[in-house]
């Protein structure tokens, strides 16, 4: 069975923004988000939502999928977690715009969501 | 069997928000909420919604789950306990903005909700 | 049997605001009033909406609803009991602000409803 | 205003099933139907439902709407109530089958309905 | 004006049945229908469902417009009409089977609804 | 323009079932089907559903669709038309089962639709 | 603020079934009921249903939900309190049918439902 | 760009049924399945449902996916590649029951779909 | 961070069937169940329904949450862990009557679910 | 079988805008579309959406089908393909205004969307 070692942002892979100039955006749902809470070492379950405009680069998919797999054993609040993939994902394609929010399955009966947003230059 | 003690400011822990300048939202839904009436001592069950950006600190989920279910043998108006949550969130956590509502069941073929907003410095 | 007395403004009961310098909303929903129409002594069927920001007090439910019930056998037309409503409610509890609505079931394939709104000191 | 006197069966009118040999089924459904808790004098609400094959006769529509009004002040079981409203429309119209379902409002946060079924020389 | 003569059965057109010896199914729905109420004068509105195997003929779509457009003016019970619609069109028609329902809107928040099913030489 | 001849039963080509000994079930539907009504010229619309199990062969798509076409021009009532659908499709596929609904759109207010079934050696 | 105590089948008051030898059904919802975890201690919420065929007595409705309230702070798992619940209904009414459905919501990620039926002489 | 190669038997992998005697069933839904129109060369699009109970061997999925995908250069008529889908897997898989429907996506405003059924030994 | 050992039977804790002779039944829902592809190492994400009748004793349903974690790291085909899941319920369980679903989130395009069901002495 | 040449600008035909001054939106829905992808040669399915105000001409429909069959064997990224497409579409058509939508369906779990606008003259 495979090891899943420490997510890093050098999994992050790019490819050029085949059109650099333009101001568009890209979707990215990922609804089979897995992590553990820190306190219990319980799962946790949520779907990580990224929208984002492009800069000089784009996110190669399959390497946000692996990523994002790395965090099934890593034991992280919520507000961590979704702070975490928003700097790393900032600090591997400096988008010109960005949204991420992680929505989480309930816990003791309590549902919660996390929605942050990044503006270049701001 | 548990002893629910009164619900006390106290038990809202925190940790440190992961990202203190960074303007967020996190919002905690908890559908299971029960009080009793203060004048019938009849059970009262509502959903209440924190929707909050933090300031040097979040709410740490499973106290304030522990908090909440503490005011199931309390008898509190709406208008009072909605308040009071509000009220010690607002102590414990020192948000940067921070809405509460509490909806209510149906009581006597009646409906109650109450919405209270707060921004730091306002 | 009970014996439905006329409404007066003296059932409705209040309790001193919990929060009095806060702008805050109280949302409550009556979907069973019933009336009697002037004209045909027909019953009329709607639901009241109360929202309102409370000034020195608020309104005490189970008072509410019991005012309400008084209305039963009432012959009004919608307008004149909506207005009635709005003005013993604002007399009772001087709100800060206040939306009624009251919305009626068909008649002769015919749906109504009234809404009506107060600010204190406009 | 009119004086709702107490329900009574000779308030069902009838007029001749225009087809009395047939076998066809008529449905009414009566949403806004009340009567009062014989326990606390509180008010009722509920759908009650008609289902029936007329026999020699057919029950008039409006005769029905009056007779259900006059249970408006009364007090009664919701499975009193259901009851005698089969036995009444039996008495009246002798139905060959007949179906009746009173589904009332929630009270105390609970939701009650009963359902009844007759067919004549069971 | 035009002046809406009573409907007559010898307003039913038909054709013959261009596959007489075939058991099939044609389905005529007419949500269009009104008559006025016997008792009040008031008008009543309705969705006459027609199901039927033909035998020797069919019926005439514009025919059985004209034909329910005549009850405009007339005043009948739901139950009389729909048995009066039924009987016609048997007559009319001989169908093999037949069923027809007619579904009308709320009256004083009451609705009523009429079903009746044929099959010939039962 | 194109000059829509008559449709013929010639137009439905075939081609081998490929597994003829197999009892699957095939179904095409045809939601664009417009013909005239032959009394007043006017278009009529409807959708045609074909549900068969083929015996020797399968009817080829483009072929129906074209021969469907054909019927843009003609004047035919509901039931002709959707009795010589069935006819020229046993004719020209021989099925072992077969099912075939016309549902038209309203015309006059007034909604129809009829329905066949054909099985083989019945 | 009211003590709840245990639980007790001599809560459950009943009222003569106002026609006993009549076989018709009685559905009663309770979405408000709320338990504690016998393991962990932590409050469980879940809907009851009841829906019986009276014998001899029928249920009072308001006996019913002080009974339902009491089980607010007592430990017991879904499978032994919905057995209970069945058990001391089926001692204190002798229902001729009765079916008891207990659905949980959510714990640990986990949805529980617990359904038992029951039928006098069986 | 991969060369697609001609779909074959022998892509489809197995591996041995983890629970050979018992009578289960295993249901895989591929709504990603293209192939080409055999008389126009255009692409045609549907979902493929296999619905079997496995006999020694279970179908390995990633295998099933490869074979899908290589009719995506293919011509066949819906009707043939449906019947060749089934007659790969049984003779691959040799399922003890199996059910395998083709839904086609509409071609000219017609919508077909194709629905087969085996059971060994039979 | 805890370690995720290898699931085991020994971790289906029960107690005793509250009522052992009763035929009842209790629904089980897991929507949060994950484990490894053994082909590519990715994860797998689906809901897991138990649905039983206990004999002697219950599944306890933090025990069933444990023990389904443990399949977090595990490498299992979905044919070979549903009925895994299903043989170690029936050994740990001994229930009378048994319905396990695996309902998988899509790979490749490709839904699939798993259905068994067992019955004791048969 | 049709061999699939590369998609070229070429492919995209016009016809002159009927109404050149007036601003007005076509929009047009392709969810037939699949490509491959560039790292795995796996086929990528998904919906094309152009909404656009035409300039001089507009485009001709089967011509852009033809022109989007051809991505069928193209390897590309989401991000290319939907800026090719747009570019293509802006240098044939030169639309006074122009969005572009390209939703894929999941791989990994991953769901995928872009979404481009262009205005002539910014």
């Amino acid at each position: 069975m495979p090891d899943f070692a420490a997510p890093d942002i050098s999994q992050l892979e790019t490819f050029p923004n085949p059109k650099p100039g333009r101001d568009y955006t890209i979707e990215i749902i990922c609804p089979e988000f897995t992590s553990l809470c820190p306190k219990t070492g319980q799962p946790d379950f949520g779907t990580i939502t990224y929208r984002y405009t492009p800069g000089a680069v784009c996110i190669e998919l399959k390497s946000l999928k692996l990523y994002l797999q790395r965090f099934r054993n890593v034991g992280s609040f919520y507000e961590a977690v979704t702070n975490r993939l928003m700097d790393d994902f900032v600090a591997a394609i400096a988008p010109v715009k960005f949204e991420l929010i992680g929505a989480f399955t309930a816990r003791g009966g309590i549902t919660t969501s996390v929605k942050l947003n990044y503006e270049a230059g701001k």
